[in-house]
């Protein structure tokens, strides 16, 4: 399966060159993010994609993680920072828009979702949609590493500075996870040439 | 790309047909998963692989997701109830093992994880697992499409009964999330035929 010699292939990069990702590269990813499935479907999480150096340069900042300021492109996954009746309502009126339905069609789902969601703690919420974050996180890793794009998935950042950074408060958001775009310095990154270590999988897979 | 075709062919099947799928595709599927990134590389998570019928038959009872028991396979995503030691001790080992390196080259990557991870409670290792396990289910959603297996990504289910039916607890792992794998009814069916419904991408990503 072609899947698996690319998830090989792949590796957290350190130290990236200066090359940088295509517009249409980093268009392609963020749609496979964009399918990847959510629990209810209501995708609570959103990406923003960085790629000024300045801004980098700022939200990398007293990190020890090189690749923010040095990557070709920073995609930051911001998760809902709670499920609002409006949140849900929004996403109930687009899935009828793409299905041509009426929204009263999708009624009964809704108030499913509000009982199931709005009885839940903020934190819950957060928790749950920082999750489903990271279900795109898998997506990404594979999208990126198909079109032959290095990335680095990070979650050692100041979070609350990438969220005053990038209004992400202002839109109900809070960032969770972060993954660098670009091309491996393959020269000057140790980690490049090290072998993938993984469980054996006998011992990762219980039957 | 491939891979926006291989998403958009999959949808959360509702209804199965009687078909197996085959123990090499399973395999391939769970050897994705194996090889997905995990923050700091420790894989705090374990995949249970259930195809017996009667046990399929009582993890879906009092459940509203038939797949449980109809599914021809569930993969269980369990994660780690806590970060050990232990376990970092043999996350290291295993690394130097596969590196052919000799574990004292790795003694300081091993306090640094002993920092980090133990002075954190068990709730928030826990809930950190389960986000690396989050990245796998995304791995898996992927690797069955890309061999036209069909899937349904489960956060409903009962997981005290599934930690205790599949002695969870004795291995220090809890169930998060489950995937069942099998082929699709689709004349059965009623969500095969309807369309994708995903946000408008110029609102999923933000600039």
């Amino acid at each position: 399966m072609k899947l698996l010699e690319t998830l090989n292939w792949r590796y957290a990069v350190k130290k990236y060159n200066t090359e940088t990702v295509s517009t249409d590269k980093v268009d392609k990813i963020t749609a496979a993010i964009n399918l990847t499935a959510t629990s209810t479907g209501i995708q609570p999480f959103r990406i923003v994609v960085v790629s000024d150096k300045e801004l980098q340069k700022k939200l990398g900042e007293g990190s020890f993680n090189s690749q923010i300021a040095e990557a070709s492109h920073l995609l930051v996954f911001a998760a809902f920072d709670n499920v609002t009746q409006e949140r849900i309502g929004s996403f109930i009126k687009n899935t009828a828009k793409v299905r041509e339905i009426p929204e009263e069609a999708l009624e009964e789902y809704k108030n499913l979702l509000e009982t199931y969601l709005l009885n839940r703690t903020e934190e819950e919420n957060f928790s749950w949609a920082s999750k489903q974050a990271y279900i795109g996180l898998g997506t990404a890793l594979i999208a990126a590493a198909e079109l032959e794009v290095d990335t680095t998935p990070m979650e050692g950042f100041d979070n609350a500075k990438f969220d005053e950074l990038l209004n992400l408060k202002q839109k109900g958001l809070k960032s969770v996870v972060i993954l660098s775009l670009g091309y491996r310095d393959a020269e000057n990154d140790v980690f490049s040439k090290m072998k993938k270590a993984r469980m054996p999988i006998d011992e990762f897979v219980i039957s």
